[in-house]
């Protein structure tokens, strides 16, 4: 009877909102008609709010990889310099696709759990003025830090002529993103996250700055190359057939983000945040991050004292409760829990409730109740102030 | 009431059949679960029946230009000499890429709307014995020809070295493609057309000659490079988020495909086609392409008396019924109508019917029922035999 039911806790893909679920059951209709057309001058300018900016955003099939090097591919070319910062499993895979072209590829690699210190970047950026970008995650997800993208910005403004280029795939949507104010050159996300749609769609928005060096760049691109998608998206269409179910989806999503406001939802998801982390720290079982650079999408937890796998079997099996475990040098040392998109803090309390029993049951000797309890302290807190 | 309705005929997008619909409202689950690994073990070999072969088939998130511009990227490298047989606008999209990627970029052009000749390629290859990938068009979906594809393989296999590349978005699925027993190296397709899927997955079914080529080939490549995508699916995995909601769909479309049978799916597309190509016929309504190379899924009528655009717009104002127009030099000299994926010659008989009212409106002088008659009958023949 309950195998129907399962909550996904990972950072992504996300639960599909219900209203958006029906949007997608949209009949299929000409990519080059009327509908179409339509569907792309309703979507545009709603989307950009999320984003903070009144730049081009290209709307690519593919998922958010396909973002990342569509962002690398557009922006420099080989032998160029560029500097990534590397805080986690995503910061690499944008210096693998840094590498793969050939580019002179900087890292700075941080301690995974740890955002980038400030004054490295600065530093390496004033010893190193050939750099043409600067790459950066803005929530690792793999580790659940959410790196000072607004600093960084000022420090790259300050030190360098380069291009800042942001992967917010498990931010936008989720965390303010104010890409004009900031003065960031690309920011790219995908649908499976904060956008609560299935994977299948990356955005891709860009600046002024970003488009002199785009058209500039004589790196071969085709399906990728962002000139095609703003030709197109001048005439409301794209250069190739669009995922139109998804479209369809995301038209539902921006109502879903104007109903509840954009402060609203970036509030909604501190809060989930701050339930977790307070649940954990009152159940004596460590973060990975500290609560400075902490993600308000997705919390990281490292055990000393049990199997991470083990906890994530069990609420599984019991409570049909996906958490998400770690990656690459963190396997096996960690869970992670997603707390984006179409998620609620009774989802919270929800997940944080059956996850004490998990623990209970692994052996992992705890006050049932103690996490939850806390969590709902910081729910009534919000109210109390 | 009526505004719900809509008879999708153009040559993809194509209709959705409901139960496909339905598998892809699947909640979203994770991408690294074992939910997706299921489904990817259950895809996975069913897929290969379609193309009529035991070679490897990539599954990316991408529209079809993605399929094509993955064939090209993995399989030559810049400074290759390649051919590509041009019959429309999707062999002109083939050879772009091919010039894209600064490929010494042979094209034979052959006149819209005709097949290429074989005695043609069969010389040009004989003169030019560098040539390391033959690219074709198998249903050219802007003008309804079907490229020989298997004696363009026997050629080639039998004059060059050549890698053999397909694009075969418009027909596999809809048409016999026998890779292994052509002998054909790269087949792509994508989803939205005789998959009757939404846009937004591409295959690319790949020799063990393309394997070859594409483990020493050093263009380089990231999100496209099929190497990652083997590797992964080895593991039942994939390299970069999956279109879940898509592969739900997948799932329940190969399932429609083996419960109807692929021969009977062959034939009706057979059928459909010269139930349609009757019809206009009997109008005394020129068609664009001559019986031999007529494809199965896609039927282009050139009129000389009224104006293709004049009747699209009646019948889609009417009857909600969509066809497809012409593409660069035969943008509106012709229309085109769909008849491929979920369509049945139900859906014929109510496309050619309504049409003949359109073609009325617009003072095209006509027997009322005439085409409808022809196709009824060659509908009728099939049982009379």
């Amino acid at each position: 009877m309950l195998s129907d039911q399962q909550f996904l806790r990972i950072p992504g893909p996300t639960p599909i909102p219900p209203s958006v679920q029906r949007a997608m059951s949209q009949p299929m209709v000409g990519h080059r008609d009327q509908e179409t057309k339509h569907l792309l001058q309703t979507i545009k300018p709603k989307l950009k709010p999320i984003f903070d900016t009144k730049n081009d955003i290209a709307i690519i099939a593919g998922s958010g990889t396909a973002g990342l090097e569509t962002a690398v591919i557009n922006s420099v070319q080989p032998n160029d310099e560029v500097l990534v910062i590397v805080t986690g499993a995503f910061g690499d895979r944008f210096a693998q696709i840094c590498e793969t072209y050939h580019l002179r590829t900087h890292r700075i690699n941080v301690t995974w759990g740890e955002a980038v210190p400030l004054d490295l970047v600065e530093s390496y950026l004033n010893n190193h003025p050939a750099i043409k970008a600067v790459f950066a995650t803005f929530c690792e997800t793999s580790t659940g830090i959410l790196n000072p993208v607004e600093k960084l910005a000022n420090i790259i403004r300050r030190t360098s002529e380069a291009l800042f280029i942001v992967d917010g795939v498990s931010s936008v949507g989720a965390v303010p993103t104010k890409m004009d104010e900031w003065d960031v050159d690309i920011v790219v996300t995908g649908s499976q996250k904060a956008f609560m749609l299935p994977p299948g769609l990356t955005f891709i928005a860009i600046s002024d700055r970003a488009w002199q060096a785009i058209n500039a760049n004589q790196q071969p691109r085709f399906y990728l190359d962002l000139r095609k998608y703003r030709d197109n998206s001048l005439l409301d269409s794209t250069p190739f057939t669009p995922s139109l179910s998804l479209l369809y989806g995301l038209k539902q999503v921006l109502e879903l983000f104007e109903n509840e406001g954009l402060k609203n939802v970036f509030a909604r998801h501190q809060l989930m945040m701050h339930m977790t982390r307070a649940a954990f720290r009152n159940l004596n079982i460590p973060l990975l991050t500290n609560d400075t650079n902490a993600s308000p999408t997705v919390t990281a937890i490292q055990p000393v004292d049990f199997q991470a796998d083990s906890l994530r079997k069990i609420v599984k099996e019991h409570f049909h409760t996906v958490l998400a475990g770690g990656q690459a040098n963190l396997k096996g040392k960690i869970f992670r829990i997603g707390h984006m998109g179409y998620c609620s803090p009774a989802d919270v309390l929800q997940t944080i409730s059956s996850i004490e029993i998990g623990l209970q049951m692994i052996g992992k000797k705890i006050t049932l109740g103690a996490g939850t309890q806390a969590a709902q302290e910081v729910y009534l807190g919000g109210f109390r102030k």
